[in-house]
């Protein structure tokens, strides 16, 4: 672990730093399978299953039956826990709904803004070593709040040809039936051209890994809008003399054990504290069945030592993290000086796994430095904000002249004759 | 024009269709520029500027001295004009203002989000044929609103060095202090990577020719955001027997007129309402400075005929407009039917020239069918939602064990730890 204490601002550059990743190598490969995808359709979703993910013949949709036998297989315990979660995030979304407002600019210049929910939306869910249930719930509750008309999950299946249990469970549990048994980079390009099985949507939302980042980047560049840009998951910590340095390297750790690219910062207060988490972090590690994984992350991660507070907050709007923690007793206060970060943990109990799976706020978050421009998914992220607005004669009257002087100062005639002609017929 | 007289569904796909713009025979040119600006700062600026805009020496920064100049050049009537815009578009953005509320999802879980500015915006203003000083407004305004401490502004200047008066006059209404005379693709560049002279920007807005796109569609994937994708402007009209012809017509010449790339789509319920609409639209046009640009335009133009109010709206649903005019006496209740727009101008007194200048709504918005999936621009363009979560030691307890299930179920144990660490020290 790299301890660095009191850096300079010069250093700052070098600690904010994230590693390249040149998606350009991949490109080419991944274009292909875009590429054949669109042309060939549920075919090219057949052989690349068969390749990748050794779909065992079936259908591409997954059945009624499959469903029934999923929930079967999810424990009771679970299907509870789920529940629960389910009810915290309708709950903290559902407060994001936003009725318009009329606003009249000048008497009888009527403006309002209507969400309108995206008709068509597609989510992708990882399977493999982590199947994240807990991500469709994340980006299915806001789809279904919002109203979009047809929402699309892929997921890929396992080597016998089943999707996890738990996400059929969660799928079924939001109501959402338009499952395909579809992973990868191929799983993008259908939802973004469609084929004879899989609906095309306007927007694709979800995590993967580099092949569907990838893939993501390419179909976004046409017509259809993704969520965010995506990188490796990250969590910064600030702790004080007043944090719980077992509580700090758990944290560490469930950020570390996404993957050896996964990023971990910690900004400590003083020497000691970055000692006492350090001794922590080690003895939690030993522990963990996915120490190997864990422990190259935390190769790559960064103990600073900033005693001034002023310091310490720069640093982390530097960094704009995707996942934030402030463990002290003042977390509420100093959650004031947060400029740029996706989402932010208050306190000792605050652990970021609490909102990864069911606290109530979204977990797709802007990682690489993204949260200075980006916000996470929320109810927004499904809808269009369209804006309306309706002029009446005494309108045209007030705002008329303002348009034709402005038109024309702009040299665009035909702009001032729209309103001078509407003006001539009063 | 072509006049397509109830078109079946299987020609919508036609209909909609927009221009093929193929940027990646630009993107050679533009990224040796974006790169020669990202190595060579200032020193490129200057380059560029002299072999595209005629810089005539001077420093990027426009001075103090500039801006009084451009004040007294500015004709009163219009600063008046500009003045009133600003307080229509102020208006309507400030009512965007969003409080954070707080959602307690379970007992003592509380979740909320709060809008945080961008920290630093660049705001692009072509120059050239159209000033675009109303593009300022609609940018600046709600920069301003969203409290961004960092507004860059670029422009391009003329051959004689300067920059049109009235952008000078509108930024110094505003309060904007960063004007650079820098235009074009390499104008993008600097806002991206900063020079010696223009600060580096976390998001980039604003129209401009095929070359700005295509430098903004360049850095977007790197670390810079961007309003959003770009195509040609565009207008559709609802046209139904309660018309007026004349005010359609103008509504499509003034569309028209912005380029030769300019969309026109007229849906009518009639062939005689298209027919009247096109005798208004030659008439007209006859009488425009503009006029060769805008026949131009009006030859890639289409008038349709639906007759059925289900299948006019279908189509203009599925071509999602950038600006819709709903010229109709149900222009209100007809709004409802709206799905897929930018902006929507409802009755016979709102032409589109309002909204692009003064009605008080933002004229930056979705173009080529993004508004399928985007929304104009907004607020909500300056901010990020930053999401928080304070969890105490009773809502550890509510929610501890439902995070520890979910975690084990993804196979994700640290994850599992970083509650039941703190669970044990209860």
């Amino acid at each position: 672990m790299l301890i660095r204490n009191n850096p300079n601002r010069e250093e700052w550059t070098e600690i904010t730093k994230r590693p390249v990743i040149d998606s350009r190598t991949l490109e080419p490969d991944v274009m292909k399978i875009v590429e054949e995808v669109r042309v060939n359709g549920d075919v090219a979703l057949k052989m690349y299953a068969e390749q990748f993910d050794c779909l065992v013949g079936g259908d591409l949709l997954i059945t009624k039956e499959e469903i029934q036998e999923a929930i079967n297989l999810t424990p009771e315990s679970l299907k509870e826990a789920i529940k629960q979660a389910k009810l915290n995030i309708n709950k903290f979304h559902e407060a994001q709904v936003q009725e318009s407002v009329l606003v009249e600019t000048m008497p009888d210049v009527v403006c309002w803004r209507k969400s309108v929910a995206i008709e068509k939306v597609g989510l992708y869910i990882p399977g493999g070593t982590a199947p994240l249930f807990s991500t469709l719930l994340m980006l299915g509750i806001p789809a279904i709040l919002a109203g979009c008309s047809k929402i699309v999950v892929c997921t890929p299946a396992g080597r016998d040809g089943k999707v996890n249990p738990a996400i059929l469970y969660t799928a079924q549990l939001l109501g959402l039936t338009n499952i395909y048994r579809v992973g990868g980079a191929q799983a993008i390009a259908a939802m973004a051209y469609g084929t004879e099985t899989v609906p095309a949507v306007y927007k694709i939302f979800g995590p993967g890994n580099q092949y569907v980042t990838c893939a993501k980047q390419l179909v976004s560049r046409q017509a259809t809008a993704i969520d965010m840009p995506a990188g490796p998951s990250e969590v910064a910590v600030y702790a004080d003399e007043t944090c719980n340095p077992a509580f700090v390297a758990s944290d560490l750790l469930s950020q570390a054990e996404h993957g050896k690219d996964s990023q971990v910062l910690l900004v400590a207060t003083s020497e000691s504290i970055a000692e006492a988490v350090e001794r922590e972090v080690d003895l939690q590690l030993e522990l963990l069945p996915r120490k190997e994984l864990a422990g190259q992350a935390l190769e790559n991660s960064q103990f600073v030592i900033l005693e001034d507070v002023d310091a310490a907050f720069g640093l982390l709007n530097q960094y704009a993290p995707e996942h934030l923690i402030i463990a002290s007793d003042d977390a509420k206060i100093l959650a004031g000086r947060v400029i740029n970060a996706g989402s932010v943990f208050l306190g000792h109990y605050s652990s970021e796994s609490i909102g990864d799976y069911a606290g109530g706020t979204n977990h797709t978050l802007p990682t690489n430095g993204y949260a200075k421009a980006y916000s996470g998914v929320s109810l927004d992220s499904f809808v269009k904000k369209i804006t309306f607005q309706q002029v009446g004669q005494t309108g045209l009257r007030n705002i008329g002249n303002i348009v034709e002087l402005m038109a024309e100062a702009e040299g665009l005639q035909a702009h001032k004759n729209a309103v001078s002609i509407r003006l001539k017929s009063l």
